[in-house]
């Protein structure tokens, strides 16, 4: 019988050229056969977007052993479904978004694209992994997380992940530790809690009108809580959060059932 | 002292011409001053998504005692960011989105702009619901929708929601029950499991080339599941889905723990 090698499917939300994904790809080329298929420019904020309304165009960048690269005018989702129903001959063992230039962490993980990537290919029922570099630079250096990548990719490959459930990773930068630069350690978390304020800025344009820019300032809610992605990055470590399909709120279920929406009334 | 009346933000991924929008800010002007920040033309499928690298603007569409409308040119999210800095003067007491032309039940709620809507409300910790009628045409009929939907506005705006909720309302159409239409009643649902297939139509352009259109067909995985807003919906019940800011998978933190991701192997 034949012993297939692995096939992952790799996206991220920075665009094919990115440093990111070039370099995730290059890391996982001996673990497992590589297609990428990635936007044609950034598309960083696209969230789970899908193109409704868009034709949508695919162009095959690189073709070598074991590598193909093509490229998509969606979003970070389209070419996950894009690539699922027409790039691949059979379903990929993984789906790896990343590497993101810049952090996912908290209520990040609601607008990233790198995230939609995942979360697609969970909703798939494709074990799925996120990874991101806490560094917004185009020249990010990538090289350090090599290791810890392909021990995290190699482990899903081999062990798969509970349905329903991806995960988000994200990296802190290197930080001097005795002689050399390391990581702390690597810490299982819990998203952390917190909003972005402050979030539009107003421009004039010459010709009379106002226009914004989408900025803001992250304003954690819970910055001492040591269980959470945002208090590992912030202290060296790398945050592993798994993160789930199902956002039904179990909890409020109960009090919302005392409710009679009816009568707008509380039940007896 | 002043007793202000509510004040509610209301917006949509149809756009601010859409009917279910319309219908919605009409439901409502009788329980609160409405503020409409919408996009200026269809968004469906945008998700959480928001404009990282495009000029935001802001026209006024209609201003009346009690009204405001206003189109902005990016995402839903977009919308909800660009008015809460922007166009009101103080904290909206709810969020509101839709009433969105078709269900955004199960899986949808990750691809749903209008979702993206009350998920951007309730991360600035502003009681915020959703509200969608199973029906894609432009024409929908919402009226059958208003008891409820202003029963169930009033009773948030006196209690508000839990931290970290908002609530996901999708309606059924109307059945023939007895000698008048009527829904079934209201459940308090979980999100169904199930997943989009066949997701991508190829089509050939006469310059030459292949391009494809986003479509697919819903396949439930738990049909019969009785606690799902997919069986309410299919079954005549209006479905209530508490949905929440925090997509941790708690579950699956332990299995984590137990992992060695640096060696790669089982923690002793």
């Amino acid at each position: 019988m034949e012993n297939k090698r692995s096939m992952i499917l790799i996206s991220n939300d920075d665009g094919y050229q990115a440093k990111g994904i070039n370099a995730l790809a290059a890391m996982l080329r001996p673990v497992a056969d590589i297609v990428v298929c990635a936007p044609d420019g950034p598309r960083s904020g696209f969230s789970c977007a899908f193109s409704a309304e868009l034709p949508l165009r695919l162009t095959l960048r690189k073709k070598e052993e074991g590598l193909e690269v093509w490229s998509c005018n969606g979003t970070p989702v389209d070419c996950v479904k894009m690539a699922l129903d027409n790039l691949v001959d059979r379903r990929p063992d993984m789906v790896v978004g990343g590497i993101n230039h810049g952090d996912n962490s908290s209520v990040n993980v609601h607008y990233s694209g790198t995230m939609g990537i995942v979360l697609e290919g969970c909703m798939k029922n494709i074990p799925s992994v996120a990874f991101s570099l806490c560094d917004f630079s185009a020249d990010a250096d990538f090289e350090p997380m090599r290791p810890l990548v392909v021990s995290i990719v190699r482990r899903v490959l081999d062990e798969g992940l509970p349905r329903g459930a991806c995960l988000n990773v994200n990296f802190p930068l290197l930080e001097e530790r005795g002689e050399k630069k390391s990581y702390k350690g690597v810490r299982v978390c819990r998203m952390a809690h917190g909003q972005w304020v402050n979030e539009t800025v107003r421009c004039h344009h010459k010709r009379g009108y106002d226009y914004w820019w989408m900025v803001g300032n992250y304003e954690p809610e819970e910055p001492e809580a040591e269980d959470t992605d945002r208090w590992a990055l912030d202290h060296g470590y790398v945050a592993i959060t798994p993160t789930q399909i199902d956002v039904t709120h179990y909890g409020v279920m109960q009090t919302l059932e005392k409710w009679d929406f009816v009568t707008g009334k509380r039940k007896p």
